[in-house]
């Protein structure tokens, strides 16, 4: 089976906002419970929901933006393992973390579910 | 995106009262289930519970202050992360404790929910 | 805002019995459910429950005294954290344990509610 | 307030049978939920859970001479951390086991409920 | 009270079958939820569950004939203590596994609920 | 008991696509919930679940191909603990992960509930 | 033992204000979780929850009276049958309701827990 | 104790769309659980959930327009029963609906929490 | 604000298959929990479950015609009101049942979360 | 689409037994929760639990030959509908049942799950 990486990304339209206490180590989780994707191989629409947890260093990332470009993959075809990694990439380069996690829980389809987990550093 | 920091905060009306006990290391904690300010960025409420944990050094904070200085955040547009990490630093330079946490858990947006959290040390 | 210390203490009428086994290392748990007092700032009841964890030495406190003790809070005003503390000392003083937890959580108060935790050693 | 200790103990009916693998080291629990004593101050009955669990050497006590033998404390006198206690003693002189815990757990009585918790070594 | 050991143990009728994959450490877990015997004393059966978790060597219990000998003590006059201990050593007598546990978790009688737990190494 | 081991496994029909993200340790868990196979001693259907947890080295798992590769179980005779080995050696071959974790969980069978556990490395 | 009426109950301190729809039948329910008065036998506090559910007619209670007065009983000793009528019977003559229900349940003492419930019409 | 009657409401901004179906007999309801507004007597804030249930008639109340609607009582002094009332007025005054409930849950005040409950027809 | 009505639905792909058992009276429910669609006001996706239950009379409705009807929905701007009467008019015409349920719920916008239910007769 | 009837369905091997008490009017409940037949559209498995509720007229159906009828459905094409009427028609050809219930719950597939229910009389 083949699969294309999706080569040069569009630009995603997160927006960040300045730490507002760059010195501080702390923490911000956000959950979204109503990711949509279209899985590439039948074209069947994915659902799961994603977690973001991270320690901010210069940016935090703004929720409006990060709600709609988690919308931006509701039409887009994309593995599990695919999306979890580029989303937490994206992330990665925008925010450039003290710390990162993404895990995303997939409801179940043909009777599997899956959960994709990725951390940094 | 912009945002402004808030420049000169203005007195919170916070009291403290004498640690009845200020030789004696022991914790205190505090939870805000109705906490609710306004979003910078679109002008619509928010919501959220907020949970105080610290071991006092020479002075408490007063509860009913404390209610009506969390009140004060009633109309006032901040962000999630912002008003967390305000509020911790208010209850530091006042309190001087040996230990505190803040967290911050708000009710969802557009299928996303959110959690802050300060520690101090 | 100012508080008075209540300065000498009345007799508390807690009654101990000789610990029936004073050679060995055992932990003892009273939990009481239907702790009130008065805030010394509003004059409104409190409510809240005290549990006490120890491990006696040459004595154990009499269960009946101790609810009548807990009783004399009744129409007392006094802070969360005084209350807390002033009954953690008096058990100090009066079982002398090798061990001893007091842990006071309360009803909310206007949206807020507390939890107060003090150990020894 | 005083207590007279119970000087000799009358004997207890507790039976014992040879542990059947006496070289290894096992762990048997037996929850006793039906312990019904007196409160020697108020001559109320007390109603508590009591649990045993201990690592046998020679021997194992046999289960319906300690359901008679809990049910020999139905109308005596004793308090909690009592009758706990001595429990734990005539089981410790009964059966020498490797290892041996008491708990006690009691209903609430005027809004104060209670747990003691005895081990060996 | 006087108990016979059941001297030279009958053939149990355990059935073994080669492990597929000797050369990996793998867990084993059966759960039996209908196992029932006859206390010795009393003449009255006895209901309870047995865990038994393995790590095989050479060769794991076939899971009919495990069914099959649970059921042989179905008027079998045994004690808990012994009964778990009984069916312990058959287990590493006939599996030489690399790590073995038996626990049995016995319903009430009389108020009193049991439970025996075996292990090796 | 005799058993035959599947000599020359006919082919799985899995398949694998690129990891997205060769360069970064993650880590994937399905759970398939509808496994279902025949018991090679009885004839009689199994059921359980089997739960697959592993970090990817160069390809993952393609989900349609390991649903119907699971279906190729439906009619086929075998033991709970060689087709959790045989599942679990044909992922280590395939996959060649950093780490790989295979559990099945088994409904029960004349009262008795199994549940296997495999891990590499 | 003896138990004087109450003659001549003194004013409640219950306050109304005009029900803001007079002309619609609707519902109104309190619960007061924090009810406590003395037992009038012992000297014992007695805690309760006590609900209220009323239609109104021209006026309504207004909450902090209500509260007030529910605090009147703090110190005033008072069967739970007596309490739960003399506080319908005041309900009864202020509001004049379409109508009205008052239920008090009671925390346990020496094992036993009593609730009491009185409607009109 | 005086209560001014809010005389000539203000426009409320809500908002109707012409009913898809007016000509079927069907239920729709609305919970919203992030409903405050201020207590008129203490100035303090209050919190609940209105949950609305209606069958329409010729129009539906617009989403957007009920939440507006809904947040413009964030600041306004008003007591449970008449902000209960005077919103089942408006929406009975707008949507002519076939039936229509109202019910506002509160968070507790000192230990009081209320329900109010409005039906037409 | 005003709304176009839908003019003309394009074919919904809907299948269905001879009812097996025409003459019996006998209920059919599926529910569907993966339901998106765009709110026609802010152009926000919209999640919710859908649930449809039904007593055929001479067809059933096929189940993988009916998920990629509901996929439909997808990208398509609709209220909630609008798009349950739309799926449940759409299952009236085509299927002619004896009795059938069709209910919407939705996940929380901005702290109000809806359910329409339309039945027939 | 079209989907042939099974005509003329072969013997199901069901097996009854003399109700042992054919004058009382009592309810017998079988659930079998690992049914498994094959959707005849896709050729994937389908899984769900059938529930059987009836009350004997003369004969009973005997549990073994009720499991192998159940299991000769593992490889058969047929829809939910279907399946649930065959079965339940066979029941009710067999026993000539006072009452019968059949309910068929099935695991999702692609977002739906189904509930199929059937009553006589």
């Amino acid at each position: 089976m083949k699969r294309k990486a999706p080569s040069g990304n569009p630009p995603t339209g997160l927006e960040v906002f300045p730490n507002p206490h760059p010195h501080r180590d702390y923490e911000i989780e956000h959950v979204a419970t109503e990711f949509t994707s279209v899985c590439p191989k039948t074209g069947q629409p994915d659902f799961g929901t994603l977690t973001f947890i991270y320690t901010p260093n210069q940016v935090c990332v703004e929720l409006k933006s990060l709600k709609l470009y988690l919308q931006s993959y509701r039409n887009r075809g994309i593995f599990y393992e695919d999306v979890t990694n580029v989303i937490f990439d994206e992330l990665l380069k925008l925010l450039k973390p003290r710390r990162l996690t993404v895990i995303s829980e997939w409801t179940p389809r043909g009777g599997l579910r899956s959960t994709i987990r990725c951390s940094y550093p």
